[in-house]
């Protein structure tokens, strides 16, 4: 995923040679057909996701692919076309974890400008016992907070989303708050490497 | 901008034809080379704007480009790679309105899906004086509730991020909002479909 536009060798629509240049008007690069002049633009992606609590421990998958496979991490993937931010969470719950949510509400927005991604989470309420991993999980489980094994999670904005979910759970303000993380914070939280056994 | 994904033709990296179908373990039609099995996916985009408010009255800007040129608009353009969400919101502010902003807080979050869209409006406060139309606006100026021309407004989301900012304004709650428009709204809120003089 890359932090600003980069260069492709051939227009998608007719196969023609690209240039990679800035556009007159605009200010930054960006893949050009020579043969249409039509204009490609790349934007950053969304991805969401769920805290789910029962019983006062939070869903949790052991990823079962890369990248950082056998981390943990909250359920949330790609928000695809055509669905919303919520029913992509719910989406992405269902397929990592086997969980079934309903009103996911908005809790953080964490923009990751360096991977060109913004982060969504939304909390959901869990309908029904089932929980089981889907193909991208290996491990699917309901972890306590001191239950967590923090330098073990697969992301650090998994691991602030679940900072800031414990301390809005202690304040009781679960107010929707945005930030951003960059590789400095990155390097800071100081995840594992590499995944426990 | 499609609501689901559209075939392409070429493959962007090594020009080989794509085909159009549903990967192995996948469950919707992606763009896939023939010649390498790389996977081209494509996601919703967003669309960051601001809320400025000097005086009581609405920064808003015309537009000068298409689509719904001569139309009305809050300051908003796509979020680039490289830049938080609350950055792209002030920079579009800037580009369209010449306007400073400072400490964009989150107002909205409105999935559009049948467009892959989502639309998110910060409110932010002006720094200094100044305001001039950009290259994508013809005219820029501030508005009272009441001197809004509705049908005049360039996209329904932009109607429905107005009459939730009044309305906060008359509670007092600015809690953050998540929904969604669709094109039943578009229809209902009954825009005009020609600009007036
Ligand atoms: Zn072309
Ligand atoms: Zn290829």
């Amino acid at each position: 995923m890359p932090a600003m536009p980069e260069p492709m060798n051939f227009c998608p629509n007719c196969g023609a040679p690209t240039e990679f240049r800035i556009p007159e008007g605009d200010d930054r690069r960006r893949n050009i057909c020579t043969a249409t002049g039509e204009i490609f633009y790349d934007n950053p992606r969304n991805v969401v996701g769920t805290i789910v609590e029962r019983e006062g421990r939070i869903l949790m998958c052991r990823r079962a692919i890369e990248p950082r496979r056998h981390f943990w991490t909250l359920p949330a993937g790609f928000l695809e076309l055509g669905e919303t931010s919520a029913d992509g969470a719910a989406r992405e719950t269902l397929e990592e974890a086997g969980v079934t949510v309903r009103e996911p509400r908005l809790f953080n927005m964490i923009d990751v400008t360096h991977i060109g991604q913004i982060h969504i989470f939304f909390i959901a309420d869990m309908i029904g016992e089932d929980y089981a991993p889907g193909l991208e999980s290996s491990e699917v489980t309901f972890l306590a907070e001191d239950e967590i094994d923090w330098p073990q999670l697969a992301f650090p904005t998994i691991h602030r989303t679940l900072e800031r979910y414990f301390a809005s759970r202690r304040t009781g303000d679960f107010g929707v708050r945005v930030e951003s993380l960059g590789s400095q914070d990155w390097r800071a939280m100081a995840l594992d490497r590499e995944p426990r056994d």
